[in-house]
Order: structure tokens, then sequence, then C-alpha cells
């Protein structure tokens, strides 16, 4: 199969990360941080050593800002709830996931926030982050931004909108959940309070796999229960990252997650990247060529946007191509990709739109024998 | 190593779990229930055979009840959370988890509930009944009942309680941590609307598996974000069971969880059982005899006890005891295990106390090279 749905999940996961699950499974079957025996120490300093994997990865400051969480949404959610909005204003851009919309529609359901949606500008730093500015209330207390649009492959202009955040002493979240193992990211220069991440995409961890990296508290959760630490007190314990990890984390996928992490590393993500963008690039050349294609984002420039295209085939509805595709053995995905709000800026909401998503395993086989099967269409 | 603390998580993950997850890693990489490619559908579909081996073996009503979480801990502060309860009295057991109080707590301090801990009767389940029907007020919306308790192996006549909740129409919830995998449940025998289960515990799956079946709706949800339903609406589907699973559910892991109920399944579940009790009445008779050694339970009568056994040495801190074992390379767990309300009853919440749990693949030389060690202390 021709796999260019890497958006949804990485297609291919490194034998080293096959391996380290299975070491996992053999031989770190055991909690961490609740005992002093072998298997449970052992676990627990190889889960330590991944945390430092991660923050120097991300430019994190300390170990204790790592937190593994089952997905990126569930990062998302314990940020826009937890991160001490009291009631206030949350700024969002306009091409946010519903792992954003949900659980911000929810807090102003409940009367705990309200929100704008700044708008975004493809490939206009400048014009975005003015946007972002003017969003800003007196009240605003959180702003969460995606880095790479999981519809467009935009990408927005973290740093400057971070830089500007923490000028004016206001929480920045990000949505790295399609950047993260593709663009590279630096928590301090960048400015970012909070960044969630899903490792089973960029970094090719196992699916169920995600992380938090919280640089500032969290004054409120949304799980509670055992952590191994201050267990007479039934008030969740504020000691990080054992807050935020009630319950047995996921070890197979966190051993998954440090071999990801150390895959993209011996890659260079910035070489992941390029190659990447030459195929998003190829692809989208030849595109344009096609005279039954609908294209909805310009060229997709370096650091601008990330490799993922979407598109139509004219009078044809989003889910049908896909579904055509699939007959000819490509997977792509049709419809919303959960993402409404960016869909409606492109005017795309009743048809969705055939999404190709790049990932580090594809080849430019892969996009002619894709460009080659939409002839035929 | 040997291996006494499977109520922590089970200590060998047998080789068709190894093997699914395995197969996951390389052949079930896409995003279930998203996209209609290949690799998608099988995904989907192998997902939707686990949830009915599942539904089948807990006595569950369809597949859409059973949602997978990553642990039991999130599948209780589901319930916990969203079972509906606006303003109104919860009753617990007095030896419930953290994982069930924590949030009971949280609930109480949000002015949301208040709760009442109903006192249990290690092996007199006609007082534990009696005792939870009068804690009952009009206003009780939520009984939450630990099935075996992770400290003293006791268990609750869930049964009973079930039938009661039943009768006065209030939502009953069983913590099966302990139990799932290694003592029988019927969910609609028993009367059970919500389960909480540990899948990698009794069922031998990978850590970072848990699951929860409602067989009740969930009127409020803790996490919301993309279901790949419903996409263009903002509020969180009300469909089962994707209202619960939002984000890319983990794959690798519920392969897991499919493997490891068969696995139960084919050595079956009263020989599981059956098995482990034997290592535990054998291990408490001959602790009796060690005069060093002070006891707090009654004797581990079959179904009405787990195999699980906490103990002391007499003037000894537990953690001491624990890690004088760990260093003969013995793996049991010290202090309070997230459970400070079970060790208050036994009067041990200033010691701890040290927890023997027997899993299906311990052997009467594992419980001897135990009682050998115990004795040089």
């Amino acid at each position: 199969m021709i796999y260019l749905d890497n958006a949804a999940t990485s297609g291919i996961k490194p034998p080293a990360v096959i391996s380290a699950v299975g070491t996992a499974l053999r031989k770190y079957n055991a909690n961490p941080g609740r005992s002093g025996y072998k298997t449970a120490m052992d676990t627990a300093y190889k889960i330590y050593d991944i945390r430092t994997k991660i923050k120097d990865f991300f430019g994190a400051d300390t170990e204790e800002n790592v937190v593994f969480t089952p997905s990126c949404t569930y990062a998302l959610n314990c940020v826009i709830k937890g991160a001490n909005i009291g009631y206030g204003h949350i700024v969002v851009s306009d091409i946010e996931h519903n792992a954003v919309m949900r659980p911000v529609w929810k807090l102003t359901e409940e009367g705990k926030a309200y929100f704008t949606a700044a708008k975004t500008y493809p490939a206009e730093p400048e014009k975005t982050v003015q946007s972002f500015k003017n969003a800003i209330k007196n009240d605003t207390k959180l702003v969460v931004c995606t880095h790479a649009s999981n519809v467009t492959g935009e990408i927005n202009p973290i740093e400057k909108i971070g830089e500007f955040c923490y000028e004016k002493g206001i929480a920045f979240a990000v949505d790295a959940a399609q950047s993260a193992g593709v663009i590279k990211i630096d928590m301090k220069k960048m400015h970012i309070d909070y960044l969630c991440i899903a490792a089973h995409k960029g970094l090719c961890a196992p699916m169920g796999t995600g992380i938090l990296i919280a640089r500032k508290p969290l004054a409120d959760t949304i799980i509670e229960g055992g952590t191994g630490t201050s267990s007479l007190d039934f008030t969740q314990p504020q000691d990080m990252p054992e807050r935020m990890e009630s319950g047995t984390v996921n070890v197979p996928g966190i051993l998954g997650v440090g071999a990801g992490v150390e895959y993209i590393k011996q890659r260079g993500i910035d070489n992941v990247y390029n190659h990447e963008m030459r195929l998003a690039k190829y692809l989208y050349k030849n595109l344009t060529e096609n005279k039954k294609i609908v294209l909805y984002t310009p060229f997709p420039e370096e650091y601008k946007f990330a490799p993922v295209i979407p598109f139509n085939v004219l009078g044809v509805p989003s889910e049908k191509t896909a579904q055509y595709l699939a007959d000819k053995n490509i997977a792509v995905r049709g419809g919303l990709h959960c993402a409404p709000a960016a869909h409606k800026k492109l005017g795309t909401q009743n048809t969705g739109a055939v999404r190709v998503s790049i990932g580090s395993f594809n080849t430019k086989n892969d996009i002619d024998y894709l460009l080659n099967m939409l002839k035929f269409i």
C-alpha cells in the first residue's frame, strides 16, 4: 500500500521502535516509581532517560516538565482546562483541530471562559502575528495555537506569537501534533509554555502515545488517582510529572517514544523535513498540471508549510476520491479531518477535501503512483 | 527475579500478547474509524472484534459500551465525573484506591458532590451489604465499589450490592483493577452499570491499557476532541464509544488486550484463580508459622479473597522489608499501595505493609523462595 496518511499516524514504525516496545514487554514489566526492586528501578531509570531525551530534543527546562500522555488530545485537554484560566479569555487560531476546539467550546458552554479565533494567513506570518495581537483582551489568560495545520499544512509563526505572549505574561500553548519530529521546536527560544505532542505521528512512536511538556504549573487536573507519592493525601499532589501521570504509565509506549526520538535525531530533523517537503512540492507542482484538480493552498514553501496537501477532484466529493484511491491501494484521508474550522476557511466544510500527508518513509515513486492514478479518475 | 507484585502489573506478558503488539506495530499502522483504505479498515475491524470479545467476556450488552482507556484510573475518573451526579451523594467503600478517592475528593472540594465511605467486613458479605444499604441517602446518585482490594485482597459482595443499587435505581460502578481476568465478572448478572478495568494486570495486557464498559450513558466527559464523527459540531458527540475515545486510540495496546483476554479464556479464569489462591493459601499458612510475621487479614478463603497477602515483619518498616527482599531478587511492594483508606483500616497507615500479590505465572517454588528468605530476615 502507498501510505500517504502520515498526518493520522506514521505509516511505518521504525524497526528500533518496534524492538524497543518488544523489549519493554519482555524486560520492563514493572510499575515504575512505586517500588525498589530491580525491574521497577530499571524501568524507572529507563523512563527518566527518555524524559531527558525529550527535554533536550524540545528545549524544555527539566525532566519533571515532561509528562507522558495517551495522546496529544489528552495533553491539550490538560492544558486548556488546567492552565488556571479561571473565568477568562482564550485566543485560538481559526484553523484549530477539534482537539482544541471541543474542550475550549466546553469551557465556554460551562461559563468558564470565552474565546476568540484569530485569523491566520498562510505564508504571511506578519499578518498572522498581528491578528493574534488584535485578538488579545485585558483578560486573555491563554493562547492556544496549532504549529502546523493538519488540513492545509500551513505553519503558524509560533516564535513570534510566543514572544508576544511572553511580553504580555499570557500563557502560550502549542498544538504540535503535526510538527513534533518534523519541524525543529525549541520551547525556550519560542517562549512556549505548554507543548502538546502526538508522538505516534512525526516521532514515529506507537499509536497511544502523546507528550505534554509543561514549563508552567497546571493549576487544575482532569484526572486524579494513585501517583505513588503523598498517598495519605486525597488531594492530587503538586509534584511533577506525577501530578499529571496518575495510574500506571504506558511503559512499552514510552520506550517506543524514546526510540522514535532517537530515530529522528539520527536521521536529522532538517533532513526529514526537507525530504518530505521535496515530495510535497513535487506533488503540488504536478497537481497544478491536472485540470481536474482543485488546490486550496499556495505553493508549499519551506518553513511556511508542513508536508500536507489538501485537494479535490472537480465535482467529486472528497470521500469518493479517497475511496477511489483506496481501491488503487493508496491511503489518503477524505472528509473534514476533525478540523471543521480549517475547512470552513477553505470553503470545504460541505465537500471536505482529500488530504495527502507525507511521511519520512515516502519516496518519489509513491507520489508518482498517486499522480498516475489521479490521471485516470 | 521472583515477581510477586502482580497487583501492580502482571510480571510476565504472554507470548501471544507480545506477538499481537508486534503485529500491530508492523501491520496495523492506521487510525481506525477515520478512513476507508485497507489498513484503516482492517484496523477498525480488528478493534471491533476485540470489543466483541470483551463484551462477551464481561457480560456487557453491546460493543458500543466497550471503551478503550489508557488506564483503570482514567476509566474511574470518566465514571465518577461523568455519571450525571449533578450535586449529589456518592457511596464508596472504606478500602478504595486513590484512583477512586482522589476524584471523589475533588468533586467534594468543588462542591459538586459529597460522599460516605461504607465499612466493609472481610469475609462477611452480609454485613458489608448492610453497610452499603445503611450508607444510601435520598440523593445518592452513584455507588463506587472496589471488587477486590489491592491491599487486603478482600472481595466485596458486588452482586448483592449491584442488586440493591438496581432496585433503588442508583448507578453502580465497580473498580475491577484487581479482579478483571482473575475472578469471573458478569455485568448483567451483577447489575454493574460501569466496569473499570486495568487490562495490564489480570488480563496480562501491556501497561498503558484500561477498559471502561459503560452500560449506562455518561452525561459528562473529561476529555473532548476529534472522534472522526460529527466533525462540524464543536460539542462532543453522544455516540459511543467515540464519545469517550477522542484522539487516536492505542492500537498496539488494544491488540495486546485482545490477546490477553484470549489467553485468560484459554487457561480458564477459574483455573487461573484457583491456581493463584492455592499459592496464596500456602503462603498464608506458612507465614502464620513464622513468629516474626504480622498478618492483617483472615485466612484467604476462595471467592472471599483475591490472591493478595499483606504482612509486616515485627518492628521492621514495610519498605525496609521490601528492600531486603528486593536485594534477594524478590519483587514485592511495601508502603501504602496508593490506598491509604485500606491501610487506615488495617492500622498500617504509618508503617505501610509488605504486599505479596500472586499472578498466573507464579509457582510454588516462588513462594518457597520467599518463605525461605523471610526466615533469615
